[in-house]
């Protein structure tokens, strides 16, 4: 089994830095302290070809951070991609094939070439969905109104999400929003993807987030703040959103939560918190019921009840999620498995959640096409 | 341990096909045979969003596959992506988090968007080389000269290794040039990087190969053919080239073979052939070095002798190599894999190595950025 052992972040949000330098930030400290131990090196990027015109990101990065002779690759699972490379990660120590890893999570997707990033991210769509005019976006608009009919859900619910994260992100330096938002600014907002609006949807970002993956025999010569990965599972769901029955339940998010629950003896009632990958509010809700936390057509009242609040019984998205934290692709899992990191060690500041043992987050790719589960305990 | 039990290719070349249908080509034959033994998908490639305005792939071909519930990750490494993945999937099985994956190569790079091939290749340069109007093929040209110079290697000798493995390309039905040719050819065809001539580089293509990997013990329930990989490793270089010293020898392949062989623990002159990186044709006289089968400058007497050609006493790039059979970027590692396979299990047909028992491949990454090294033996 393996451990995370220190975790570094950059800023998110529109940033000048280009993409190597934006990688370097959340590297270098871990860099550093690090670089004699570190024999792996693995950077989650989904589009440098597309935003900045880079190739071989994973060797630019090492011979950036003099860690000339350490091997390295790029793993991409679009936004899921974090969560495949920490996946790879584990593997890599278990197997033996690597002992210390660095992870750099970073997407630079703002400035560059001016192309439509909606279009630019739809490109991961079902072709036949794709050229209907489909966008990640739609898809949200689409399922909130599934799910709003089927469980008789309120429309606030849904905006609560994005009032909780805002808040939550108020309190994370690193979060793109640093300001609260009302339920009434919520639902006044622009509409993106009827019946969702601006404030439900994570925005366009720049980012990095590294974190240091060790074995848990290695890890207490690294830190005393240790937050080991005691589950981990990825599945998969059709990419074509119109193949999906019922569409309001993600099977990727389903099975890959149910097997990382299996492997690491744990239930979902014994997490303290939760890291989801709130790409649009509904998500967050839908994820609640997949993962197992709330039964399937009750995540909304979750919200309404107040109990996914950072001072809830059960906090989602501590850090401000994608919705307020930003989502630059590649660092988001990258940056989920770091928040789960703070939590458990005690380093969250603000927005610590108190007698944290247990963690997980949901690492997801598209709408839902691929998914990677984690669960985690502090040691 | 992890051995591989099936392959599967298109004919690389200049295809009509797009970047789906050419995986699908090369994984339908293992899909239809072993869809409900694969549990994880690995799709190896670079350039998806560059040449084909395709994000997600791997998501996009489990559906394609109606393999949706097969969790799934894209591994790229530019040239070396092959290697990254084939290493990927060995850990994800020995770790435990696998059984049987199919990997998938595949690039499209003819036809698309109308870029230059030449300057999409070009950004995984190091920034300081790139904008000096550095390219892959002038690096090739550059080694060449300072390898003649240092080693008093005949100019002929590198012009040898094209010919040879024209040869060899025409004895194997998918590689991209399907007829021999002469050392007369080669030396008066057109210069694209002083010394080097156009036969003398890998052509751009398009193509896709596949292979099934599992553990040892697996493997006798899929197939009495079977190739075991017994030694694996990463390596890195850095990816300034001018920083290298000294510039005739690369680190990624010499590091990354050591580790292969010592973790096999086997040696270079145990092994029977070898498939290399031969991007240009230098870099198969350097890597035949650096990967320990010639001492260091010595490799171009290989040519000479003869040594490595088919009916030689150490067949290097059976399959034509890159240089023949052509280069589609993501796909060349794992089709490596699968020549080898083919060698050990008696299945190359016309090009067939006789008593063939070891075989060793060398999967690339950009201009010795990072190799990943493989030593194989038949079960």
């Amino acid at each position: 089994m393996v451990s995370i052992v220190a975790a570094s972040f950059t800023k998110f949000g529109k940033r000048d830095d280009d993409l190597l330098s934006l990688a370097s930030q959340s590297a270098d400290p871990l860099v550093q302290k690090y670089r004699e131990d570190v024999d792996f090196f693995i950077v989650s990027n989904s589009y440098s070809g597309e935003y900045n015109g880079i190739s071989g990101l994973n060797n630019l990065l090492t011979t950036r951070f003099s860690m000339d002779d350490v091997p390295s690759m790029r793993v991409d699972n679009t936004s899921g991609s974090g969560g495949s490379a920490v996946l790879v990660a584990k593997s890599l120590i278990e197997s033996g094939m690597a002992r210390n890893i660095l992870i750099t999570g970073v997407e630079k997707m703002t400035g560059g070439n001016g192309k439509n990033s909606t279009s630019i991210i739809a490109s991961l769509l079902h072709n036949e969905e794709r050229i209907s005019g489909i966008s990640l976006p739609s898809l949200g608009g689409f399922l909130a109104k599934l799910y709003m009919e089927e469980f008789n859900a309120s429309r606030e619910s849904l905006a609560m999400v994005a009032v909780k994260n805002h808040l939550n992100g108020s309190k994370n330096p690193y979060a793109q929003f640093q300001k609260p938002v009302t339920l009434e600014e919520v639902m006044n907002s622009k509409i993106i993807a009827d019946p969702l609006r601006i404030f439900e949807f994570c925005p366009v970002s720049d980012g990095s987030a590294s974190i240091l993956v060790t074995s848990d025999e290695n890890a207490p010569s690294f830190s005393s703040k240790i937050a080991k990965i005691i589950g981990c599972a990825s599945a998969s769901s059709t990419s074509s959103l119109s193949a999906r029955n019922p569409m309001t339940t993600i099977n990727a998010v389903k099975n890959a939560s149910l097997k990382a629950f299996r492997n690491a003896g744990a239930k979902p009632s014994q997490m303290d918190f939760a890291e989801l990958h709130d790409m649009s509010t509904i998500l967050e809700i839908v994820e609640s019921e997949d993962a197992g936390f709330f039964k399937k057509g009750e995540g909304w009242k979750a919200l309404v009840e107040h109990k996914t609040d950072l001072k809830g019984e059960f906090p989602i998205n501590t850090s401000g999620g994608l919705n307020s934290k930003g989502h630059p692709i590649g660092a988001s899992g990258v940056a989920q498995a770091g928040e789960v990191f703070l939590q458990l060690t005690g380093m969250a500041g603000q927005r610590q959640v108190e007698n944290a043992n247990f963690g997980f987050s949901m690492s997801m790719a598209g709408f839902g096409n691929s998914s990677t589960a984690f669960v985690y305990q502090v040691i």
